[in-house]
């Protein structure tokens, strides 16, 4: 329950839901399935307004997000991590009730799971299209090769196709070096299902990241597509190249304090517990936790710009401001800053305040 | 509740008890209290190992959390964040049932709070004897005297004493550094009692902080200490040179998800939502989300270094390991973390699996 005298993430329920119309009008224009991340809000009622755009099939990154959603009436979910035989009992279970995609890159994996699960499953191989974080390489044909002549002969494992997570994005600044960011890393995947498409003619092409399907356009061959951080976008969108400050879609409000004029620094109840420590480097060097702005009553304004969230510690965040906002502000105030990662700050904060005045809460 | 294919954070109860046990004969030899920091387990079960070693006083990061060891028991507790008007109501909502303390540091508040509060609190004066984060410059005595001729004519404000945490002793690197950070902070706080104890003589000074409670000991003249992150410690503390690996008492467990030779990395199932984004720079320029080691069922061991987990995304941790490592673990396997910030980790996971088999909940 949120308490008045504690930070709370305020949601813009008009840009949330823009933010949600945008995206599927857009795949739709590209001829793919939305399939949203919904790891991004946790959330089951900001689910149901997924739902009302007609998304029907999600993404979760975890297997207990998808219990929980599952729980809320979703019943075709891909669980966006690399599956292991630690999952075999939850992907038994799910796969019971739901139509349930997993994420295998491993033989021994693909062996194991076959062994001693009932329920067909849907089998995505995750594909590294040059983030290196999981994946099998996309030019690596005798590793895919092996996993593919597994599943054929799999009985419930039944193969989907490709997946892919451009995470690589994240380190692009600006439309232009998006573009150049995604261009290669769509190529090795849609080489691959041109490679392939003979012996698999059903196999589909998975794609995540909000960067790319915020500014991209040219997804010719593309089944579906997961990004899930554009249901808010944050800071760090703004800085890549994704969106602008007015289309994020929360706001932390912040108590302030404490006010140090020789310092020019203004202190906030709101810190790494609240935040996150997530960061990113501007472009002037700072490196900035959070942008703090105007906030009134519930409504922040991005052009009122108070400073850089400069540092972080447990409970309070350092903003760096200068003479008009330090005389301005007294302790007792409240502020809004716009966080730096909307999905870890969610992940905190586990509710949301809407301006149309409802407490929305997230998986616990 | 615990999910088996989850990570969880396991906590030795031999090692937390002797943590607790060492600090509490320590202050006790300084002549002083022990008012530790629960906000770094916020766990009423937790709490009672500082119970049964004498303490009776504690200090949280925010007055939700006073509400909660209240409602488990606590009678004598200060909020160690700089309170203002928005308080009013918890403040006097609390001291009506316990012992509160809580910090100011400007007359605003001061007034405020003044003509709204009902029952007595306990006032520090928050000091700033370093750290530049929140209070007023331990120099800076006339805007002290301000502060304490308006708590002079307070009904309900009662002055206790001046507290300052040296959270600058967190960028020291070695014990010698650390102390050489502490004396001219301690120093400052020592000169405002000696100038100020004739009319104060009930004055008290309150130390916070893990590095200088860890290894300084010429704490003569102060009164209570408040360090909170030294019933777990964590990597950056054994950085910082407060303690050892082994003293570490909290740890992930971490299901590897995939290994890539190829790049000597292992990827876990425990990402920023479970480990927080803090981070430390090493001596070998390497930034380090956190340590990881070998794990044996509940039994991690320091000594068998796996690696550094050098990026971390919403659930994935990426670390970089060596050949011998990369050949024996596999997906599925479980690994141990020792995270880079424990407060941070703790308060992600809201839950303990101690090495003698219970589930200790934390505040939700």
């Amino acid at each position: 329950m949120h308490k008045k005298y504690e930070p709370v993430l305020l949601l813009n329920t008009t840009i949330c839901k823009a933010n949600i119309k945008n995206t599927t009008e857009r795949i739709k224009q590209w001829g793919g399935v939305y399939r949203p991340h919904f790891k991004t809000h946790q959330s089951a009622v900001i689910g149901e307004w997924f739902r009302q755009e007609g998304v029907e099939c999600i993404t979760v990154s975890s297997f207990k997000m998808a219990e929980y959603f599952v729980a809320h009436g979703w019943k075709d979910i891909t669980v966006a991590i690399t599956a292991t035989a630690v999952h075999t009992e939850v992907i038994d279970e799910l796969a019971s009730k739901v139509n349930l995609n997993i994420l295998v890159e491993d033989e021994t994996t693909i062996r194991l799971l076959e062994m001693n699960i009932k329920n067909p499953v849907g089998v995505f191989i995750k594909i590294d299209a040059g983030y290196y974080r999981t994946g099998i390489n996309a030019d690596d044909l005798p590793q895919i090769k092996g996993l593919l002549n597994l599943l054929k002969s799999a009985k419930n494992l039944i193969f989907i196709g490709f997946l892919a997570h451009a995470g690589n994005t994240y380190a692009a600044r600006g439309e232009n070096e998006i573009k150049k960011v995604v261009k290669p890393s769509l190529d090795k995947m849609l080489a691959l299902k041109a490679f392939l498409k003979d012996n698999f003619p059903l196999m589909q092409l998975s794609w995540g990241d909000t960067p790319s399907c915020s500014v991209y356009t040219d997804f010719y061959g593309v089944d579906e597509f997961r990004p899930g951080n554009l249901v808010f976008y944050d800071y760090m969108q703004t800085v890549i190249g994704s969106c602008e400050l007015k289309d994020i879609a929360v706001c932390m409000a912040a108590p302030v304090i404490a006010v140090h004029p020789q310092r020019m620094e203004i202190v906030v109840h709101a810190g790494a517990v609240h935040l996150s420590k997530d960061r990113v480097e501007l472009t002037n060097g700072v490196t900035s936790f959070g942008k703090a702005i105007a906030l009134q009553g519930m409504i922040w304004d991005p052009t009122k710009d108070i400073g850089e969230v400069q540092s972080l510690s447990q409970e309070h965040g350092v903003i760096k401001t200068n003479k008009e906002w330090i005389n301005s502000i007294k302790p007792g105030d409240l502020i809004g800053i716009l966080p730096v990662h909307s999905c870890l700050t969610a992940n905190l904060m586990k509710e949301f305040l809407t301006t149309d005045g409802n407490l929305i809460e997230a998986m616990k």
